[in-house]
């Protein structure tokens, strides 16, 4: 079913059309039109249907997609129905505020550990929290393969060896430092490019 | 100088150059060839002129690009360089985190207040926070054109629309609401979305 050569565009509106689905199935619907997904997200019905045709397609003329059924595919082709394990380092503000009000199971993982070179609590939210010194360790007896990386970003680099070292998959990286690696896969929120791009917008308007 | 219709993927590319630039700009270096930029970004040298060229080219042939000259085109075309008044609403964990750590002027924004519905410390690292009930009246005042949301998803149109009817420009958006509305600039931080992303990417991997 799965197809090759997805482009990062349509890839980047599955999660707004799993999220849109999934609440649809909470509510009980069972089924919905392109149309009606087209009002609930900001894409014509055309794209939607081209988008969801791109992994094989659910719908059928006349009926439109079974909620459910959709709900599942979409969880199956992003891989979010796995709980893929996952690390933090960096409990600062911002890795604080992830573990105490992030729904990371939602997204697909699920947090085992936190990490930091001073550990003031050694838990928060049920996450333990370790010492740096034991993330080696760690990762050697639990292989996660997801890291959430919220540090400065002198130590980036460091970071990325170990787990490409240790076979982790992905990084999730909320450091100023753009990480592109062949041999991991990294996704990076950087809040200034965010908001120097609105800052454009504003101007331009 | 400036051209319109330069595409939406040249924009999000901008801050990259403009942060490279300013390190070089910091560390007192005063050119710098598009191959030099090549090494310290992950674009070809090629599409670094190409897309420096949209905004006039600043280059030139065996000289490179002077790099305190670039720096400053580059703070003018993203508009950085004005400091825009700036609100936050929500001084929850990510709102506090960004109130605490986030440096919104290099970025282009004065952050000049901070409100919600309950407030527990009349400031944070120097930025007074109010109560809700004074925003309106803050706004007529003091006239901010950006408002960074951090509350939860429900009341976002709320907020949307007094943002709209008081001119405020632009929304740097923490909510999981998603806003696309022609009457005011956005920029969607999902947390979400960007990780189902990533999950998405492992399982590709």
């Amino acid at each position: 079913m799965m197809e090759k050569n997805i482009s990062t565009a349509v890839i980047k509106r599955l999660p707004r059309y799993y999220k849109t689905i999934k609440e649809l199935a909470v509510a009980n619907i069972t089924r919905v039109s392109s149309a009606e997904l087209a009002g609930r997200l900001s894409f014509t019905a055309s794209k939607i249907r081209q988008d969801l045709n791109c992994f094989g397609g659910f719908g059928q003329q006349g009926y439109g997609y079974n909620v459910a059924y959709l709900c599942n595919e979409l969880e199956e082709i992003l891989g979010i129905n796995k709980g893929i394990p996952a690390i933090l380092i960096g409990t600062g503000n911002i890795g604080t505020a992830l573990i105490n009000n992030f729904d990371f199971l939602y997204s697909g993982f699920k947090l085992i550990a936190g990490f930091d070179i001073r550990v003031f609590n050694d838990n928060i939210n049920n996450v333990p929290i370790y010492n740096a010194s034991e993330l080696e360790r760690f990762i050697e007896k639990n292989k996660p393969k997801m890291a959430v990386l919220t540090v400065p970003r002198n130590q980036v680099q460091k970071y990325v060896k170990l787990f490409i070292k240790h076979e982790i998959k992905g990084v999730w990286n909320f450091t100023n430092e753009y990480i592109q690696n062949p041999d991991i896969a990294a996704e990076n929120v950087n809040f200034s490019d965010s908001l120097m791009t609105l800052c454009y917008n504003i101007k331009e308007k």
